[in-house]
Order: structure tokens, then sequence, then C-alpha cells
């Protein structure tokens, strides 16, 4: 497959539409009087499994051929793609094989393992990993799905922007969350092909600006021991998400931990909606005036709504 | 003004209908899942002020004579209510004067003064409150609105099933938590007017019964130190709520606070929606098996959103 393009996202939408939640796009005039713009926020958190994730897994898993997916799909993640590529795969009533640290909180393996994955756990490094992956692959010819590295997994995200410019017309800017750029990457194809005047930014936290450096060196920089509260953004750029993103994003802005928890706690309390601390990096760089939006309409992808609620950030 | 029939509720409905959300309803295969039913859930945590209390107070406060809204208008509440009616008034370009016990939660003291309220304290008993709510009267001309024993603002509440039921077809059961019974009973008066086959039933924490009480007295019996974590709901029934409910409510059931903790906590971590302890006293019912709904739908009037975020139940 090829980098997609709007027709190869459109028969992801196909694929995916009945699988899938078409979610709302919400406003707040408490949020947008803080900021002075108009914010549209397409919310993901409503998505199945609780996260846009599970637009990607779907068209993948559905992607397959018979031939393909009777011998299952197999992944590594500890967090929401594991839980959609498992959600996924059972809606095929195929096999999910997901590879975890032992170390995942427990709340991620009870709803992974809930969803019905064979979990294989590893140790906490990358080698054990990618290493235990290999061995699960070759013992059952399951077909690996990365999270964000696969142009069907981008497709798939892509989607959301779709639904989003179907809803809204006229945005000036959309903004999405950064980690490993599956999503920024979707966005921005969608966004250049239907509205091309639309800017696209993307929002990674301070402490794993690994997409922010690599567009500045126009080369993939890794990132290195990255440090955050929203820990669905830990992860590097991949060679098929950094070309897309160099291509047609406008700029990555990198926010404070401080500010994501702020917008976290603002959009909890005046939108009454449950966001994760990664999908509130968007709103958390409006906070810190990173991006001049007065008086435009600013589209937001709230990425998702998985919180442990044990664990809340502003408690601590 | 007497007893409201479908009429008034509807004059209500069209009185208020440029100033309030049409708030959406939403379904969770989850919460389906764990109570064997179809439940869909009316969001007034998305009504502006974060309750269905704005829809009774601007209803009161758009009914007033020009020569009556002058004066403005008054009440006693540190909750909901106070914050409805304060930006009811505003809208109106009026004064609410607003009677609020000294020790009310700072938090709830810059709500309503945040939505320009004139705030006179008082000491926290009921002599207090109702004294100093005279006097503001008598001083300023105001006009009183009941938090809930007022037709009006039983009319504006009953504009929450009349969007339910033009939505949903064909439910079995429509469910309220009930305090003073404003929500309830406008409930009731919607449903039987419009869908006399669906049963009502008021939710009610076990530590604050005194709707279940008075219902089974055939009398108000009110309530005497009141306990509970669903704070919304400490009131008792007054003399234009309860002969309304005694006519047209199936049966009150009571619930336990772990219920109702439980029940807010699974809204929020698998509908991602944000909803105060008050609230969730219906899905508590629920939970509890209360009521046999097996197999039915259920509509679940969810009334409201506002929480202290650094005070959450479970983490008690």
């Amino acid at each position: 497959m090829n980098v997609p393009n709007i027709d190869t996202i459109r028969q992801a939408a196909e694929r995916i539409q009945r699988l899938v939640h078409h979610t709302p796009v919400l406003t707040s005039a408490n949020l947008n009087k803080m900021v002075n713009a108009e914010l549209l926020f397409k919310c993901e958190n409503f998505q199945k499994v609780g996260a846009f994730k599970f637009r990607g897994a779907s068209n993948a898993v559905f992607s397959l051929s018979e031939e393909e997916a009777k011998r299952g799909v197999a992944t590594h993640s500890s967090g929401n793609h594991a839980a959609a590529l498992t959600l996924a795969a059972k809606m095929r009533g195929i096999t999910a094989y997901i590879v975890m640290p032992k170390t995942a909180p427990k709340v991620k393996k009870e709803a992974v393992a809930g969803y019905g994955a064979k979990i294989t756990f590893c140790e906490p490094t990358l080698q054990s990993r990618e290493s235990t992956l290999e061995k699960v692959v070759a013992q059952t010819g399951a077909a690996f799905v990365h999270p964000y590295n696969d142009y069907r997994i981008i497709a798939g995200q892509a989607t959301v922007a779709l639904e989003l410019l179907e809803a809204i017309r006229e945005l000036d800017i959309v903004m999405t969350p950064v980690g490993g750029g599956g999503l920024l990457s979707g966005t921005a194809l969608s966004v250049s092909a239907l509205s091309p005047s639309t800017a696209v930014f993307g929002a990674e936290p301070q402490g794993a600006d690994d997409a922010c450096r690599s567009l500045k060196e126009g080369k993939i920089i890794p990132s290195v021991n990255p440090k955050t509260i929203a820990d669905g953004l830990l992860t590097s750029l991949g060679d098929k998400t950094f070309p897309i993103i160099q291509k047609y994003v406008t700029q990555i802005v990198t926010v404070s931990d401080e500010a994501t928890i702020a917008a976290m706690r603002y959009i909890w309390e005046r939108m009454k909606i449950v966001v994760e601390s990664s999908a509130s990096v968007p709103f958390g760089a409006l906070l810190e005036k990173k991006i001049d939006i007065g008086g435009k309409r600013v589209g937001i992808i709230v990425s998702g709504g998985n919180v442990d609620l044990n664990n809340l950030p502003w408690l601590k």
C-alpha cells in the first residue's frame, strides 16, 4: 500500500463505517471565551474502546484477506492500540495476540484481557518487546499491525478529520496531539485534500518533543527517555508518519505538563466530558498561547478518554 | 398558576427554547450489558450552568411581567438553582438576589458571584435563610423564585422529559432523581400526558428518603438531618410537588450511597461524561436491582454535572 490519498481514506471510512461510532462535535462557550476563538471538539473519547485508535485498528483488521485474517493479528502495546486491535479482531472473529510489558498497570492488562486478547508478557524493554513479538508472529503466522507506522492505520485515523470536515465547514485550523504521528499524519492527509487552506498543527508534550525536533532537523530524531503526564504520547515518529507530517503539517508546538493538566481539568469541569491527559495537549497549547488563534475557528481532535479515576493528575 | 398541563409545559418549552441547550440522549453498550436493558441517558449535565435547574429558572424569570421583572428575582440556595436563577436573570437583564449560608463551599460562592448575583450571606440555619430572604425581598421588591415548589419551575423542568419523549419513542420506564421533587413532578406530568403507558420512577438516597416515606404515609414527611453523598437531594417534597408525584409516579426507590458512588464511577469510566453524585442515583438503583427492568427501554434523566474535582467520592 502507498501513502493514503483521499480515495484510500474514503474507502477506509466505508470499510469501518458500521464498526465505529460517528462521534459528536462539541463546543463550549466557556472555553471559547477563555481563548477568544471558536473551538470545535471532535470527541473520539466517545469512540469504541474510548479512543480514535479503534478506527485504524478496525481498518487494518478488515483490510486483511480471508487467508491472512484466519491466522490472527498481533501487536505490542499496553495502551489504547492493544484494546482497539483486540476489539476489531473480535468483531472479525479472529484472534488478537498482544505483547505487553509485565509491568503494565493492572487496569490496562484487565482491559485488554477483557476484550479477549491472547496476551504474552515481556520485559519492559524495547528489545524484549520486539523479540517477544517476533516469536509470537513466527509461532502463529499472525499479521503484525503496528500502532501507527502502517498506512492502513494512518488511513483509518484519517477518517476522524474526514468526519470533522463533513460536519464543520471553513475551519481555519485543525489540531491533534502527536505521539507516533498516526493521528496527525492521517489528519493532515484528509485536511490537505479536502480543505487545503486549513492549517494543521500538532501539539506535543515538552518532555516528549521528538516530532518538533524531527521537523526542525529534517530527519527522525527519536525520543530518549521521554517524560510527560501525557502517557499516550511517549512514542517517536516512524518512517511512514514522518514524511507526511513534514509535507503537510504547518507546525508542531510543545506544551508543558502544567498546561496539559490545566487544560484537562477545564475540559472536565466546563464541558462535562472525560478526556485523557494526552487528549488535552492541544487545548493546553492554546492556554499557553502557542498559536495565534484570535477570532479563528479551530477544530480540535480529542483523541481519547481512558483515564485511571484513582489517579488524577491534578490530585498529585 | 395552576398545576401545569401539557399546554403549559409546551408554552414553557417555547418560552425557553432559545435560552436552553437541547441536550443529547446518549447510550452505552457497556452499561446496557451490566443491567440487561436499553438505557437512554438524557444529558442535562450538558445544560447551561451544568444542570436541568436552568430550565425551570429561565421559565420563571421569563414568565415575569415587565413590571415584576425590573425589581429582580430572589432565592435562597447555595447550589445549582442559585447559579441557574442568576444566569437567567442576567439574560433578561435584571438583578438576582441570592441568600446563601456563609458556610457554603468557596467554589459555589464563586460560581454564583461569577454569574453576577448580589449575594447576601446568612447563618447556616433554615430560620436565618428564610428571615434573610424576607428582608431582601422586602427591601428590593424582588420576586421570590422557590427552587422547586413553584409551578413555573415545575413546568420548566417538565421540558426535559418533553424533549426526551420527542427524541425517543416507546420508553417502558423513565427515571429521575428526587430531592424537592421539581424534576420528578415535571417529568411525571410530561410522561403521563404524552406516553401514559410509560412508568415513572423516582430514585432517592437512603439517607434522605422523605419522598419514599411521604408516598407511603400519604402526606409530606420532611427529612430530618438527611445524610447522603448526593448533596443535591437533601431537600424535602413541597406542597406543590408532592400531590403531582402522588398522582403520577409509579414508585420511589431508595439507593445506598455505595451504589450511587459505583454508578457515578461507571458512568464516568464507560460513558466518558462527568455527572454529579445526585445525577447517579437512578443508575445506582438499577445496580441494586431495585426495579425490574430486564429487556426494557429505560430513559434516565441525568440531572447535572457540577462536581468538585478535588473531592471525588470514590477517593475518600
